[in-house]
């Protein structure tokens, strides 16, 4: 019997105890979405409930159960993974795309007059709630939030993580708790609130200069933010902090709180208080504590914007990160092209060739994200892991994609290269070549300082659509400072609304990543970090334009270099000797000479 | 005495009497919009209410009026003339700014509690009544909209218009209004609505396949349309028609209802009815006649999609109305360089021999909007109007901007072009130069069908923005069939919302029109109308791509040719043989030899 089956038993049993349940609670429809009460993209054991309850082990999907349907709502990049894992478990794929209703909209389309939908309100965004109960509402079906369903059935839930929580000390932290506190409050003034609340982590870790590492790749902790007129409260297991650092915090006015306690202490918040809440951020089940006479203020947290906006002196550090990444990947891909003609390698061993050689370098702490390395068709899947079960060998002919980034105390390495493996095709060099383009006309934009960000897309995208291409994910996503390798405010995809939060301003980290991907054959995508930088001033405005801060060459052999134009051959050159100037001092030898020569100019 | 001051002694008699008025009846704050109850773009005298009140004629701005303040609110087109038109009239004017707060806002942030905000319903679009409304509501305060205080002022208004309808007729009206109705009938099927009213001009006239001649430019009448499920009137002054035209609509089961009457019938839809409106496109004074119980389907009048979606058969027509058109601009462009040399020119002058020129072309109507002939500072002014009391005289050394456009049985043209003047400077060929890759990046783009047109700003601005220039308006427009210059629902402008409604389809026509304004000095458009047409379809979905429709010249004497890449030449040459190859068999002698001369390739 193949695990594979196994697994579906499983499932469909755990399926059947669920319905019983909610016949026994007359609940119609259960929605169980990738989340937990800090809306992350990385969840604890114990909040992934959708994992255990339908068998997909894809990080973003959600799942609704009524007692004749399970659907699974997935995007295009969990197809092909989400077809396996379900089969033989009575679960359908709903394939997600883009503009399309989603599973929310489902709920809402099939509620029969009467009809009760649950869902544990302590993972369900306050938007999305209200969004839901309204559209539930107009069909008259309600929403209840109150219940956590799963608690009943999982047996053997995990418990919550215990990683110790550090502090990112100064020079890499650049602006002391005492000066973010400060810029916090006056933030909260001018927005009229004298309270506000924070759920998601990666603010808390920005806000406090503290990191941890209770989930995987974000070195964030599960933790909650109170911030009252005249108290900071940080909710945290108390056995992750040392007393040192406890110490430490107090000294500075923080309280610290048990992380079980948020409930109450939301129920306690005083009912003439004005609640700075990001209900985008922020759980239903959380806010259902607050007294209803407390105000809520909604807006962007202030720390989402804040930590966007890196400082020079931070921008300082992670160009010195991303020199040792750089000088990382030279070691690595200097050892893939020599083991390629000498030995067996497989997806799996470039993953480990990666991480060691990331680990060598001062200030590494951990990659950013799972490595994405994925030979031919394995590349055409924009989220794909090799598994120690299922992962291609490198041999014969075609592309490799390697996605793959680093944590380091000074920054957050997040690099997409291709590697010709034998002899690449024409029409894969085309593709690399088309690819590239797009990368180019957007790092060489300049555009008005606040512009929305998604509005930059069509720039990356008008060479690949010109020969009639074009990808399903966005072109570029945020990056922290030592944080989640995906964070906001900002984002370039088309897709996104262009709201006014997610205006570029001066300081941002944004990813260019555009792709092609053939389904079964391969796929291909290059990706760089970006600094927005001044572009200067004048009658017309301000402008912004781009610094390019990964270091790392972009392998010639895949590509068609008669396709380029003669600025983007320039640009090219221009990066690959930046490239050689700021990595030959930080390596030597097989990596040294890989650098000169996949450096060398066209 | 002036013009000048004459004109703003008026204007603060009137505003004294609206203030008076505004005591008595309570009103704490009154607005006038530009508007009328078609929420058109250009208004009868009858509605110029603004214009009337505030002394400023530009065609767009809105007047707030309190006790103690009087503000006009108006974009960046009409500081210049506004300036000068409000002196001494005591009323500020506001300089709009995009994503900045406007009137509404304005009016929502001061409103004291209690306090009292009266608009003319009449001329509000019910979604900004709603917005405002809620606004208002949140500060106490609250909006009226049933009182026309104007009306109570204004001795002198000016009377509806009268002018006749005609039908437009095959072969340029290439379906007919039965197979209009009956495809409008299934669109509101589909939207689960058996009735639909509809009071935007180009809409009603779309739809009969009628048009009139009731304002300037826009060949469309004054009236309503009201659809159910058993009939169809048209509400219209009946002296407008004909007895022959009056008895071809009966026949076809059109029921034809006095103007005035609407108010009446929206009264005696039935109350069981599902009436499809469009929010943003009917006025909240109207649809309060409805019965509280007739069910609201909101959502874009059907007619607005059909009509952006021009068949093959409109753009042959349009294809040959763009042949006319560019043979008479040649005519015209011939006589204005022989004149330079031997006769005083006058902005004036331009205007009066481009109508001339058009006037002799087969299928020519009417101009399709008020010429823009601006020399130097004046083409700085993107809506600038020379007129006989101020304008200037063509001399010296610089460039003339030329914004123009005709009324055709067989469609709508709207073309901007730059003359050089004597020997322009660098700095202006430099501008004209970026401005026309500007124009170039976006022709050659291909995109997909669907995307939402504002995303696509981007692209004709990235070689714009490159070099620290932008413009303050969009890049385009949608263009009707013989009918609106400007139409919906796409829109190639990064301050769009990019809602599902501006999807490009095949068919649609949009202006591609960037820009670059030194206020005082000089101002440079470049503007061609392109069609969407199919670019193929394959795994990553359906493509579009532009059919320049716009034939004529691009002075190459403005332009720094140096600064063109290849391609970029490769495409103004191939367009200059298209332009010498379409136009060459419709003109002689001086317009041949210009026309041979300014399609010389580069």
């Amino acid at each position: 019997m193949s695990t594979q089956s196994k697994t579906n038993g499983v499932v469909t049993e755990r399926l059947a105890q669920v319905r019983t349940l909610m016949s026994q609670e007359r609940i119609d429809a259960y929605l169980v979405p990738s989340a937990d009460p800090h809306l992350s993209e990385y969840l604890p054991g114990y909040w992934q409930g959708r994992q255990w309850l339908s068998g997909f082990q894809g990080s973003v999907g959600t799942l609704i159960v009524t007692q004749s349907f399970a659907g699974l709502w997935a995007d295009s990049r969990y197809w092909e993974q989400a077809t396996k894992e379900l089969a033989g478990t009575g679960i359908e794929l709903v394939k997600m795309l883009p503009g399309k209703p989603g599973a929310l909209d489902w709920l809402a389309e099939k509620a029969a007059p009467e009809s009760v939908v649950a869902v544990d309100g302590a993972v369900l965004a306050v938007a999305s709630a209200r969004t839901l109960a309204a559209k539930l509402y107009e069909r008259g079906a309600s929403l209840r939030t109150d219940f956590d369903l799963l608690s009943a059935v999982w047996q053997d839930r995990p418990s919550l993580p215990t990683s110790a929580i550090y502090e990112h000390l100064a020079p890499y932290a650049t602006l002391s708790r005492g000066d973010k506190l400060a810029k916090l409050s006056d933030a909260l003034q001018e927005r009229g609130a004298d309270w506000h609340f924070i759920a998601t982590l990666d603010d808390i870790a920005w806000l406090f200069n503290l990191r941890g590492a209770d989930v995987s790749y974000n070195p964030v902790f599960v933790s909650f933010a109170l911030i009252g007129p005249k108290n900071v409260s940080l909710f945290v297991d108390s056995a992750k902090l040392d007393a040192n650092l406890r110490q430490t915090l107090e000294s500075e006015g923080i309280a610290l709180v048990e992380y079980t306690k948020i409930a109450s202490a939301l129920r306690e918040v005083p009912a003439d208080a004005r609640l700075l809440v990001d209900p985008a951020r922020v759980t239903c089940g959380l806010l259902d504590h607050l007294k209803a006479e407390v105000v809520l203020v909604e807006g962007l947290n202030p720390t989402t914007l804040f930590k966007s906006q890196k400082s020079e002196a931070d921008a300082q550090h992670i160009r010195q990160a991303m020199e040792q990444d750089g000088a990382a990947l030279c070691e690595f891909f200097a050892w893939l092209d020599s083991a390629l003609g000498r030995e067996p390698v497989s997806e799996i061993a470039i993953d480990h060739h990666l991480g060691q050689a990331r680990a060598k370098r001062p200030g590494y702490v951990s990659p950013s994200f799972a490595t994405i390395a994925g030979f031919n068709g394995n590349g055409a899947m924009p989220h794909y892991r090799a598994t120690e079960q299922e992962h291609a060998q490198i041999e014969g002919d075609g592309l490799l994609l390697i996605d793959s980034g680093g944590q380091y105390l000074g920054g957050t390495t997040d690099i997409t290269r291709m590697v010709p493996i034998g002899t690449p095709s024409t029409e894969q060099k085309r593709d690399c070549t088309r690819v590239l383009k797009g990368v180019i006309a957007l790092s060489r934009a300049h555009f008005p300082r606040g512009i929305a960000s998604p509005l930059l897309d069509a720039i990356a995208r008008a060479p690949i659509w010109a020969e009639g291409v074009d990808y399903g994910h966005g072109t570029g996503h945020g990056v922290g400072y030592f944080l989640n390798v995906h964070e906001g405010p900002q984002v370039i995809a088309y897709s996104a609304p262009p709201l006014p939060q997610t205006a570029m301003q001066p300081g941002m980290i944004t990813s260019i990543e555009p792709g092609t991907y053939r389904p079964g054959q391969w796929g291909v995508r290059i990706e760089n970090l970006v600094l927005n930088r001044a572009a200067g001033k004048n009658e017309f405005g301000e402008f912004l334009k781009f610094e390019t801060l990964t270091l790392c060459p972009i392998d010639t052999r895949c590509l068609e270099v008669s396709l380029l134009t003669q600025e983007e051959r320039d640009w090219l050159n221009a990066y690959h000797a930046e490239v050689n100037r700021r990595l030959s001092p930080l390596v030597q030898d097989a990596a040294l000479e890989w650098l000169r020569t996949r450096t060398a100019a066209i």
